[in-house]
C-alpha cells in the first residue's frame, strides 16, 4: 500500500488534483463494514455521512447478490430476463398507484437527464424551473440547470431558479414567505413564456438538500407544482438523496412534502454503490416516450444491478431500517434542538429521520467557517460528516440508513465535544 | 422461473412494451458462461454478439475481483483509494504517452457527454461534427446528434453529420471519394462557423460500427481531424465499440487509423458487463477543465469498479485475447471474404479482428430483409449475431473476446448453413 503522500503524487499524475477529496488532511481508507470505516492506520471512523452505502458497507446480503448473480449471468435487457422484472414489482410497489412504470439507468445524472428528456418531448417546450442552489447531476443540459456548486456553463437562458425560503432565517409570517415565493414561481413561468421557451418541467429534491435542508411553508412544493402543471409542465422529484426511507417517515420524500410527481428520479442508495439508478413514472409517460424514441442503456436493467437492488430493499425491509430511522432521528433532532438552544453559534437545527443538520450563524449572518471547523473536530474524533448549504454553514449528518442505536451516542458524543471545543 | 408469455406481460407492465428485445421470439437466459448462454429451455446459444462480456461471461477472476472488493470497501474518490490509481496507471499505459489523464464515469453516455462538455468548455464553441449514421449515447446533448436511431429531437442546428463512404458501394477511385468527403467536411465546418457554433468538436467511432462498418479511404479520420482542429476543435474518438483490442491488431480503433485524439472516451467491455465508462486525455485538457468546474461523479472510480477494470485488463493479458483476436480475425474474414465470392446477394465481407460483417445487396441495393433471415437462421442453429448500417443490411458478428478457436468453426459452419438455406 502507498503512503498518502505518495498515493497523492500518483493521484495528481491520473486522475488529476481537482478531483475533490475530503477534508484538510485526506483519509484513505482500506475498508469497511457496517457504518465503520478502516483507516490505513489501523484507525476506525464512524460513517456519519455516505447515503450510498445505504443498509451498510460490504453488507452481506448485497455482496453475495453481487457475486452470486454475476457468476450467473449479467447481460443487457434485450433478451428477457426475470431478475429485472421481479425487481421492477418490488420498486415500484413502494409508489402510488399511478407511478407504475420505470426505466433503468447507471447514475443519478442519467436519470435527471432521462426525465428531463422526457419532459421535453412530451411538453415540446424546454423552460424548467429548479431552485436557486441545486445540484442534478454532470451532464451538458444539467450543468446548464447547476446553482449548487461552480461550472463554466452560465444558466441555461431556459432555466429559471427560484430561492427557496427557510423559516428558520426569515421572520415574516409563513403565509407571507409562501405567498412571496410563489409569486416568485409565477413571474419565472410568465417570463419562460414570454421568452418562447415554454414550461417543460420543475425539478426539485423534496429535502433541498444541497440548499441546506431549510425549512419551508407547508404546501411550498405542491403549490408549486400545481402552477408548473397549469403551465403544461411537468413535476421531477429529485429523491437521489431524500428517497429510500431515509426521512424515517416514508420511503419517498415527495411523500413527506404531499408532492405529487410526474416521475422521480433516484440513484445514490439504489443499489448500495453498485453503479444503477432509475426513472418511475406513469404508464401514459412511458409510453408517450417511448413509442417515439428507440430508448435503450446498455448497462441499465442489467440482472446484477436487479440482484443488487432487490438485496437492498430485502434488506431494509428485514431490519425494519425505515423504522429505525425514524426512532433514531427523533432522538438525534431533539438533542440538535438542545443544541440548538443551548449556542449561540447555532441558528437552527435542520432536516428528518437520518438526515440532519446544523445551521451555524453568527449575529445573523452565516457562519461557514464554524461549521468547517466542527467538521474536522468530528473527524479528529473519528465521525464522519460534511456541511451543506448556499453558504455551506449547515452541517450535514446522512449517515447510512443502517445507522445503529449502539452508533448515535457515539456521534453526539462526538458533536457535543465538537462544539464544545469550537465554543471554547 | 416465469413462463416467457407471463414474463412478457409482466415486462410490459414495469418497464414497458417498447424496451428493446431482439428476435421475432425473444430469447430468455438462465446463465452464461465464456461465450455460451443457457436459455431458460435448456438449450445453449453460442454468443457471437455480445461485446460486454468482454472477456467471457461470468469470468472467474472477474467475479471473484468484483466480490473480493465489494466485501472489504466500496465507496467515492472523496477519500484517497489505492484502488482507483493502480488501475488508472494500468489503463493509460495502454495509451500513448500525450493521453495520461483519466476521468471515470458509469456509462459510455456520460464518457461521451463529458468529452462533447470538455470540448464546448475549451473551445467556446457548440458546434459538432459527426457521421450520418451514427450513435453515441442517451443524453439530450447526445440524441441531439444521434442519426444512427430513432430519437425525438430533431438534428441539433449546431450539429453537422457527414455521410461516411464506402468503398465497398462506391466505384470511384479512392482519392476522389476522400477529396469529396474532406470537402463536405469544409463545407460543414464553414457552415458551422457562419452561424456562429464554431466547432467544438469532432466525434467519431474509429470503426464506424453504427455505420455498418464502411471501408473507408486510407488517411480519412485524420484527414477530417486536421480539418476539424485547424477550426479550433477537439477530436473525441469513441472507443465503446472499437476500443479493448477488438480489433486484433491495436488496443484502441483509434491507433488501427492513425488518428491522433484528443480525448477518448470508453465503456462497454471496459467492466465486463459492471456499468463503468472513461474519458481518457491529456494534462493540459484536465486542467482547464479541472480548475474551472466542481466536477464530481459519485460512482466514477469507486474501487470495486476499479477492480474490475483491473481484472479484465489483466485477464486479457494473460490469455493473449487481442492476439488471438487478430489470429481468428484473419481465419474468419478470409472465410467471410470467400462468402462474399460466392454468393450474388453479399456485396461484401466488414470489419477486422473480432468484429466483422456482411453486406447484402440485391441488385447493387441493400438486402436488408436477407439480413435479417440470416440473423433468425443463425438463431435456430443456436448462434447468436446481428445486424447493423445504415440500412440494416450488414450481419454484425462481434462476440466476446474470449472467444476461442474451437467456437470459431460452430459459428461459421452456422453461418454457412444458413446462408445456403436463405439462398435456397
Amino acid at each position: 500500500m502507498s503512503s498518502t503522500a505518495d498515493l497523492l503524487a500518483r493521484r495528481n499524475r491520473t486522475i488529476g488534483p481537482y478531483s475533490p477529496l475530503f477534508y484538510r488532511e485526506p483519509l484513505q481508507f482500506v475498508a469497511a463494514k457496517g457504518v465503520w470505516f478502516t483507516e490505513a492506520s489501523g484507525d476506525r471512523y464512524l460513517d456519519g455521512y455516505n447515503n450510498v452505502p445505504h443498509v451498510g458497507h460490504a453488507n452481506e446480503r448485497v455482496v453475495r447478490a453481487l457475486a452470486d448473480q454475476a457468476a450467473t449471468l449479467n447481460v443487457h435487457t434485450r433478451y428477457l430476463n426475470d431478475r429485472v422484472i421481479d425487481y421492477s414489482e418490488r420498486l415500484l410497489a413502494t409508489f402510488a398507484d399511478d407511478l407504475d412504470r420505470v426505466f433503468f439507468g447507471n447514475s443519478g445524472s442519467e436519470a435527471n437527464e432521462l426525465a428531463l428528456r422526457i419532459s421535453r418531448q412530451l411538453t415540446g417546450a424546454t423552460g424548467v424551473i429548479v431552485s436557486d442552489y441545486s445540484y442534478h447531476g454532470t451532464t451538458i443540459a444539467l450543468a446548464e440547470m447547476t446553482t449548487g456548486l461552480e461550472t463554466r456553463e452560465p444558466l441555461g437562458a431556459h432555466v429559471r431558479a427560484i430561492r427557496i425560503p427557510d423559516l428558520d432565517r426569515d421572520s415574516r409570517p409563513e403565509a407571507d414567505v409562501l405567498a412571496a415565493t410563489l409569486s416568485e414561481v409565477d413571474a419565472a413561468i410568465a417570463s419562460l413564456q414570454e421568452a418562447g421557451f415554454g414550461v417543460a418541467a420543475c425539478l426539485f429534491d423534496p429535502l433541498f438538500s444541497t440548499e441546506g435542508m431549510p425549512r419551508v411553508p407547508e404546501g411550498l412544493l405542491p403549490e408549486i407544482a400545481s402552477r408548473v402543471r397549469v403551465a403544461g409542465g411537468l413535476v421531477i422529484a429529485d429523491e437521489v438523496q431524500s428517497g429510500f426511507g431515509r426521512t424515517g417517515s416514508h420511503m419517498w420524500g415527495h411523500e413527506l412534502t404531499a408532492l405529487s410527481p410526474d416521475l422521480v428520479t433516484m440513484g445514490k442508495p439504489m443499489g448500495n454503490g453498485h453503479p444503477m439508478s432509475a426513472v418511475v413514472t406513469s404508464e401514459p409517460v412511458l409510453d408517450a416516450f417511448g413509442s417515439r424514441n428507440e430508448f435503450f442503456n446498455t448497462f441499465a436493467g442489467n440482472p446484477v444491478s436487479a440482484a443488487v437492488g432487490e438485496a437492498v430493499l430485502l434488506e431494509m425491509e428485514e431490519h425494519g431500517m425505515m423504522a429505525r430511522a425514524r426512532s433514531l432521528g427523533r432522538t438525534a433532532r431533539a438533542h440538535l434542538d438542545g443544541v440548538a438552544d443551548s449556542y449561540d453559534f447555532v441558528r437552527a437545527a435542520k432536516g428528518t429521520g437520518m438526515f440532519l443538520g446544523l445551521d451555524f450563524a453568527v449575529d445573523g449572518a452565516p457562519a461557514p467557517e464554524l461549521a468547517a471547523r466542527v467538521v474536522e473536530e468530528m473527524k479528529a474524533r473519528k465521525v464522519l460528516i460534511s456541511r451543506i448549504g448556499r453558504d455551506q454553514s449547515v452541517l450535514k449528518v446522512r449517515p447510512p440508513l443502517a445507522f445503529g442505536e449502539a452508533e448515535l451516542p457515539i456521534l453526539l458524543d462526538a458533536l457535543d465535544a465538537s462544539l464544545a471545543s469550537v465554543r471554547a
